[in-house]
């Protein structure tokens, strides 16, 4: 028995605007923050999770957290994991806050962190990795994670078990093979609009170094910018390497259809959020008319059911997962098996603020349980703030090392809470 | 020049959970409740505006009303109202705080109220109704209150001024006929989940006896009860009498389907809300698969863009647009063009705490100036909570009577704010 005693919120956040990291066609002065939720409990160990925002309205997630608190404070661990759909439901349905989305935006960001708080204290009383955990579980035990509600028409949870029945015989081998080799992964830091091209120059230079052959870079101010953008990311990376490149919703589908001609000569590998990330119909739309270049969304599709919607529409090649837009690893690991039903490859969205000690775990699952697939597969790396975690990333030539510390890799360290929480930490007095 | 030179924001709640007014089979315990935005200007006259929730959480969107406050205040009314598109973007498009939404939940929500509360100013500095201000409008105005982002696949501005154009010959002989006669509604307030049969039988009864001759009821939590309540309404109204049924969400997509069956006899003129709201191709597949049964849906859209599919994908039959759910009258506005492009009749959502003082207005200004047509058209009324309003609705035969004084019809009486805020006012100390 270990009972969840408390549960504190911080409003932890970066001042990365300073810099412009992260800067992008609609975003373009992220402060990379999270609403950090920490479960104390009358054991050694605290579950530790976080929703990812970019500066203002962080406090709003924070508050809409406290507001979902009764649910969770004074409940058992092991009640809780015995029946977690019931658990995630009872988060997401409460009779009177579920007005506030349903299932989406500022209630169901909040819903995230604390449902990653809950897996990060499961696996610490584990002494493993999350990843591991899932990979532990039964078809049937992963299965009973998930909510079921509103899936019926596209996957069944019958369908799903047989799908985790027939990869967990070749588990194993596809475990020593991450072991070995790690995750293949991308990286976005060099490509922020802000970015002037000299550094974008010297950051791709960087990053090949490094080992790196798989690059993304942001698109979407003016055609002519664009097009400029890509020339220096192709002169530099040369025609081997991947490019993607990312409009974060800037785009009506007429005009996301014509401006994506003029990027044809960079043999992009995806186009990414070419339109608002609510209109399925819009990116089934734009993919009929661009290809061969691919659709790539999902960092901010709001919940499962939007998921369902954009693979049964064939409206995205790619799908990109984000670890707290959903409302935590139980509904992400409800689309990774409706991405396997679809025959979608899931690219997890990182990057931000702690998204990348995330999603690290959910590519590996997906590997070792789900898709058992690394083709045409990888998971977005940016570089920036892992030196705030306790048991941050680690990447080698390009690719994600299998993390090996227990939880979900979501705690921070104590001095870089005291640090970035808003507003009286020493980043942001006098600022 | 009128500068508005504060906002502030009340969160009042009114306790009907104590009467179960309002329950259905999701929302077993609505406290009616509104994030109530007072735009006080160096003008006599103040706007007011707010956004409707159930409860738990109205703090949450009064936080993000805050949050968006710096937006509005110290700006001036012409400045905002000369380009009121331009003010709309600035609200949902704020750099970091979209991240919430976008244009969805909470961040959407607080804008709603906002954009209500100018609207209300506008039309007080105008001295009319918010209805009238706009059929005032030339076409090219009001195609200027509009963000057209992500909407020019189904409908231009060209193709919206024209539509607006056709009607105005004949606007003054509709305006004519609904002062004389009103705007046809229906009555939701006879079935109430939680409410005892013989209650049901007596409230069809007295509504009856007041005009009504459409009325909804709520089902979705058994067949066998939904049969019998089905059963008691049309003992008690009649087959001339209209019927609608209201399932809150509670389906998957082939449990409507089967579930609807069992409801045929009853000759329903639709089912609202058969599934996930935000599940367009679900209501499509319902809709084809339910047919002569029609469907709706609305009051839990996001945002103009879930619409935008609705409509596009032939989901539903009646367009059931909320006048807080969307980002205020602005974007109501775009949805009552695309309902008309795309010949779909819109029959607001109402109820709640004011949502009738507010979709009155819409509903005339549909009349007047966009569909000019009443064919299978009918507004939301239930008999709660106007006795808080200076300017309530009212109600004669079953219809709404023109509003006539100034503003949105949002203002709520000193008396009521002091007893309703919480958790301070009289209504809620001790309890």
């Amino acid at each position: 028995m270990t009972r969840l005693t408390a549960l504190r919120v911080l409003d932890i956040r970066a001042p990365t605007s300073r810099t412009l990291a992260g800067s992008d066609a609609v975003h373009a002065d992220p402060d990379y923050s999270a609403a950090y939720v920490i479960l104390e409990t009358d054991a050694a160990a605290a579950g530790h999770g976080f929703t990812f925002t970019i500066g203002r309205g962080n406090d709003i997630v924070c508050a809409a957290v406290q507001a979902l608190a009764p649910q969770v404070v004074g409940r058992d661990l092991d009640e809780i994991t015995g029946d977690f759909a019931a658990f995630h439901r009872r988060l997401t349905n409460e009779s009177q806050l579920r007005w506030l989305g349903p299932e989406k935006g500022v209630i169901h960001l909040a819903t995230a962190a604390i449902v990653n708080a809950v897996w990060d204290l499961w696996a610490k009383q584990r002494g493993v990795p999350v990843w591991q955990l899932v990979a532990g579980l039964t078809p049937e035990e992963f299965v009973g994670l998930i909510d079921w509600r509103y899936l019926s028409d596209a996957l069944t949870p019958q369908e799903a078990s047989e799908l985790l029945r027939a990869q967990a015989p070749t588990r194993a081998a596809r475990e020593a093979e991450l072991r070995r080799d790690g995750y293949p992964a991308y990286i976005t830091s060099a490509g922020w609009l802000g970015y002037p091209e000299d550094k974008v120059r010297q950051l791709c230079r960087d990053a090949l170094a490094a080992g790196w052959t798989r690059f993304k870079t942001k698109v979407g101010i003016d055609v002519a910018s664009d097009v400029r953008r890509c020339a220096v990311m192709r002169e530099e990376i040369g025609w081997e390497c991947e490019l993607m490149a990312d409009a974060n919703q800037v785009w009506d589908v007429p005009q996301a259809i014509e401006w994506l001609a003029h990027l044809a000569p960079f043999r992009l590998r995806w186009i990414e959020e070419p339109t608002s990330p609510d209109d399925v119909l819009g990116h089934a739309a734009i993919r009929r008319a661009v290809a061969p270049l691919r659709v790539a969304s999902g960092e901010h599709c709001a919940n499962k059911v939007l998921f369902k919607q954009l693979l049964q529409a064939g409206a995205i090649d790619y799908c990109q997962v984000d670890a707290c837009r959903l409302g935590g690893l139980n509904e992400v690991l409800a689309v990774l098996l409706l991405a396997a039903k679809f025959g979608v490859p899931v690219c997890p969205h990182a990057g931000g603020l702690g998204l990348c000690e995330y999603v690290q775990h959910i590519s590996v699952i997906d590997y070792l349980c789900v898709s058992a697939s690394l083709d045409d597969r990888s998971t977005e790396f940016a570089d920036h703030l892992h030196e705030h975690f306790v048991d941050p990333v680690r990447i080698r030539g390009g690719r994600y090392l299998l993390p090996e510390a227990p939880g979900y890799s979501a705690e921070m360290r104590p001095p870089s809470l005291a640090a970035l929480v808003y507003p009286h930490g020493a980043e942001w007095r006098g600022a």
